[in-house]
């Protein structure tokens, strides 16, 4: 596969509201997440070493107890083992996630 | 580095009208190009797998052959040593591009 249509994925829910859409290659995996108002993916760590982009909407991220608020445009940096959450404000937030090697607890 | 924004990073010109603000980690490299209308990423190669996200403005993707219009949300993915290219319109782009591992040319 060379080219995907996110929305045409279908979702898989990974905590409640909170929905990925992923895509990968041999290293990398991208996963479109949508977080619900309210909504969290709460702390948690993988081997994975992981990037996003904010997409849409704001979050509240805390990536190895460093707690920022993020806006479309924003990027982080998770590195593999270290404790990380996202926490959806008001709005619907998009995320694009990143990780390599791809976790294939997602596929 | 945890938190990027990517907009106080100074970007770099890679070809005429098209410039780059990369970030890394270890094994991720995200690198945020615009595509200023009518210029392009002429097809090449390398040994990188890439993906990529169309975050603005319409382009045409080649690669391995296999030319697509791409619009804001599509996504795409470039096996490593596959040629590839992308060719603005008339308006800006904007695009997420994703490597690993990191294209060590860019830092």
């Amino acid at each position: 596969m060379t080219y995907f249509q996110p929305f045409q994925i279908t979702p898989r829910d990974i905590a409640p509201g909170v929905q990925i859409r992923p895509m990968w290659g041999e290293r990398i995996m991208v996963s479109i997440i949508e977080v619900a108002p309210g909504s969290e993916v709460p702390l948690h760590t993988h081997p994975h070493e992981q990037m996003g982009l904010i997409l849409e909407g704001g979050v509240t991220m805390v990536i190895d107890g460093d707690l920022r608020v993020l806006n479309p445009g924003d990027v982080y940096l998770v590195p593999p083992d270290v404790e990380h959450g996202v926490f959806a404000g008001s709005e619907r937030a998009r995320i694009a996630d990143i990780f390599s090697p791809p976790r294939e607890d997602y596929m």
